[in-house]
């Protein structure tokens, strides 16, 4: 038994509450290595006296290791336990958190045993469910449909044009609100929009007025028109919250640049010096785009003032959530007096970060719900693009990604293949029809909500930004969307709404399977250039099928 | 190379900030596998174009793995890297977030390096220098020194005499302050006082009034002396944070039991019904006692009411800290509130949780600052009493212990032998004063504070509660104290107050080396029944020797 591999810690993603007296637990060890595992647990307070057992699962597998996990309702909620293990080669093991040891001394227990102390419902990381069952059409908004205000005055791009990095092409929200019924029979139930609020960019994730909508979109007005829509048809609508930073056009930066640190906003911002200077550059900005001065997100008045930002639009509009960007770079202690603040409204309200790597320490319940699932998004390249991965690669890593986090949390990310920040995932594969539905499929049978970036379904070309962002080609033909608005559809199916999901390979076919409620649902995908066979399905070169039991 | 073995995450005890400008990496791989590893660093936004390699140091091994580790001061607060390993076969990889892999495609990195996006100075875990150099010494006010309160009229033991659970013996806060001088002679700089609140019991966890200090111990008046007498020594006083739970008599239990679900206070508690039965017992209490209910901490009303006792003994007595009882117990909602609370009184006061087992959750910078440190407690016992770990095996699992938080929590740990709710580590050894004397000197060697239960310096006897609660014999012959005065005296050292320590056997000896600031310090250890010498010390059976240079 390879001791090195084992892996347990208590209250963390191998050991958590999924329900008030709910919890979790998950066991790593080295792939191959144990036959059997058993939970040896008890009440915290007196398992010297009073223990029990129970088996777990073998649940996954990744490259490296075994998962074995189980679920166990409780009546006492503080819960000691440890585990038992049995080896391949039959030797057995305590592992507690002294590690594997062949004997074990109960009398001193209390020193080493693992536990869950308590479940403190506040503590409790809970599912959103429209989320999981969350069809995420993602719109960059002045290149979705034009609505009539014309981008008050600032177009330079023909619709259809080349866009550059200053490119104005005159989408607004009036045009998102005329194509609902489009995108409703497409199959997506929930809007996100990258950021609206008033800025000079096209892409406005230089925010000069968190509470006006670009006038270029149509102002407040074509917002709440926007969202009286949305409402009428059961559309969830998430924003865009660019809290890591805003434009230098921000009254409060403009203030600090006149006055200072005579200013009451110098400690808005992180400046070394009096004034902001950018010969040389003496604030922080996001990246290195010197017009887009970073927040100081660790100043309680800053938290305060986007927190009420966070609150106004789900107040006096009802947005269903936000997604935040460079969210890896603001302070955890904000996020977490945002998510107070917003959850205030509702569980149901969604915090999504737009973090690129490992996100634990953003995922354990007082942070976000999820994360835009970028590993993901680089699963689906190595295997559809480069084939850096084959199907029994995909399949582990796939595992491994879903062990990352909490099962909650896992039923809530944020799943995409390609954004606004990406080349486009159907450029990427040498616009390949097949391979770009075959990675939609297997997005949307992953647990969480699935993306699909604007113009996917027709399908629209673009390499890195500015061309991800091209015009919507709305005469383009429908045959192509008719095979995305099939594949969506299985995101209605009970087996797709919670639950785990198993990967495998058969006869050459990447394999995933849900089951939840009931219910099977079986994608089968032919990453080859060969007609492949099973389960009596023929699955043609770069298609794929779904069996639903 | 076991590849199972390799272990980093971001945002963890494995990186962290240690200053607004400074982190910490840690890489844990099996012991001997690799020879040497570099770090491949750089801004997160240009990781692809500008990067610089530093080698990382070997800094501690355990049992099953190394630990080599860096510390890198940051120009960009927005770091990107990867590790470079050099097996001991010589056998080369790259280590990202998909593993440990031959090849590396830097293009794509910006979708699975590691990263510490941003140092946001408010998640960052600050040390207390204090806390490092404190010589704690733990009081249980019952039986410490009868000051002249006569114990308010309960007392039923006779000074010395055998304890039982309901014993009162008249010790009082007028004693604590009338043996201060003795305690700083000791070498004592902080107390640290078991309840003191007013409670019908002796041990006082069971709190009815979280304002005044009982009439057993002399009321509000004795303690106000005690400070005072206290600030004039600058002797730093810890009091106990009973949070989990109260007592029955707590004027907002008893306005339950009397209105059930009309009192405004039913939601305090967690109670199955409307109001609180015994028998059967159907509302939550500490452990299995009917008489301690549990505080519903979920609740925000009684967060808030908990918070203003915690900041109410701060502000107006002066406190300079809190150790948390059952702390594992009460919501991590909750202590995040708390923290800032108290905080906003100045970093140095001090939070430490009664957390018995492996707390990083609860030790990421926004709850506690350390705990009690009862793994500690186990190694000694372990080693000096069991003899389950032999001193190579000692060696290991400090270092294991070490590797279980960050380095800041590392000095901050309340390292203890024994307490309240232990047997005494004297009774536990055998009375052998040696043992007692080296498991002192190992503590007192260990980064963090130097906690000593009373009467340890005597040494006194004592088995389990109410055992290990007896009365201190002020007519003890004081030379086993001098001992340990002069041990408690190198807290002073320079090499004691910061960085790590290293540990080791040398011809049989067990060694200790602390090196800060210019200074090493070493502690040699004989943890048996001959005569070892090395340095050019001898050291008798069950002795210790120091060596500063």
């Amino acid at each position: 038994m390879n001791k090195h591999a084992l892996y347990h810690k208590s209250d963390s993603l191998y050991g958590f509450a999924v329900a008030d007296d709910t919890v979790e637990l998950r066991l790593r060890a080295a792939r191959g290595d144990l036959s059997h595992v058993e939970l040896i647990y008890g009440p915290k307070h007196s398992f010297s006296l009073r223990r029990h057992t129970a088996p777990m699962t073998l649940s996954s597998s990744d490259a490296l290791f075994d998962y074995f996990t189980i679920r166990l309702k409780l009546d006492d909620k503080r819960l000691a336990y440890m585990f038992y293990l049995t080896a391949a080669d039959g030797k057995k093991y305590y592992f507690s958190e002294d590690g594997a040891t062949e004997d074990y001394d109960i009398a001193t227990s209390f020193y080493n045993f693992f536990q869950l102390a308590y479940i403190n419902p506040n503590d409790v990381m809970r599912g959103v469910d429209w989320l999981s069952r969350a069809v995420v059409y993602q719109i960059f908004v002045d290149r979705f449909c034009r609505g009539g205000t014309d981008g008050d005055g600032v177009v330079n791009l023909e619709w259809g044009g080349k866009p550059t990095p200053k490119s104005f092409a005159g989408g607004d929200l009036y045009g998102v609100a005329k194509k609902l019924d489009y995108l409703c029979d497409l199959g997506v139930n929930t809007l996100y929009l990258t950021p609206i609020f008033t800025s000079r960019s096209n892409h406005k994730y230089d925010i000069s007025d968190y509470y006006n909508v670009d006038p270029h979109f149509g102002g407040n007005k074509a917002f709440g028109e926007l969202m009286n829509e949305c409402k009428a048809r059961g559309v969830r609508v998430v924003l865009d919250a660019v809290f890591n930073h805003c434009s230098e056009d921000l009254k409060e930066f403009r203030d600090v640049c006149e006055k200072g640190r005579k200013s009451p906003y110098h400690g808005f911002f992180v400046i070394n010096g009096d004034k902001p200077t950018k010969r040389p550059l003496n604030y922080e900005v996001f990246a290195e785009c010197d017009y887009m001065p970073k927040w100081n997100t660790a100043n309680p008045e800053v938290q305060e003032y986007l927190c009420r930002v966070g609150e106004y639009w789900i107040k006096n509009y009802g947005i269903d959530g936000w997604r935040l960007d460079v969210s890896d770079e603001v302070s955890h202690g904000f996020w977490r007096a945002f998510r107070s603040r917003v959850k205030a409204f509702g569980n149901d309200v969604v915090l999504i970060g737009e973090n690129w790597h490992d996100s634990r320490s953003y995922l354990r319940g007082d942070q976000f719900d999820s994360i835009m699932n970028y590993a993901f998004t680089k699963a689906m390249l190595d295997y559809f693009v480069t084939g850096a991965l084959d199907t029994a690669g995909l399949c582990d890593k796939l595992n491994e990604l879903l062990m990352r986090n909490m099962t909650q949390v896992n039923n809530m990310m944020l799943n995409l293949i390609d954004c606004h920040d990406t080349h486009r995932f159907y450029t990427q594969c040498g616009c390949d029809k097949g391979k770009l539905l075959n990675a939609l499929a297997v997005e949307t049978f992953m647990p969480g909500a699935t993306m699909v970036y604007y113009g996917t379904e027709i399908p629209l070309e673009g390499g890195y930004d500015p061309d991800s962002r091209r015009c919507f080609d709305w005469n383009a033909d429908g045959a192509f969307a008719q095979k995305v608005k099939k594949l969506l559809g299985y995101k209605k199916l009970r087996a797709l709404a919670e639950g785990g999901a198993r990967f495998y390979g058969e006869n050459g076919l990447f394999v995933v399977e849900r089951k939840a409620n009931g219910q099977t649902a079986t994608l089968l995908v032919n990453n080859t250039k060969d007609k492949l066979t099973a389960r009596g399905q023929t699955v043609s070169a770069d298609g794929h099928a779904v069996i639903v039991e």
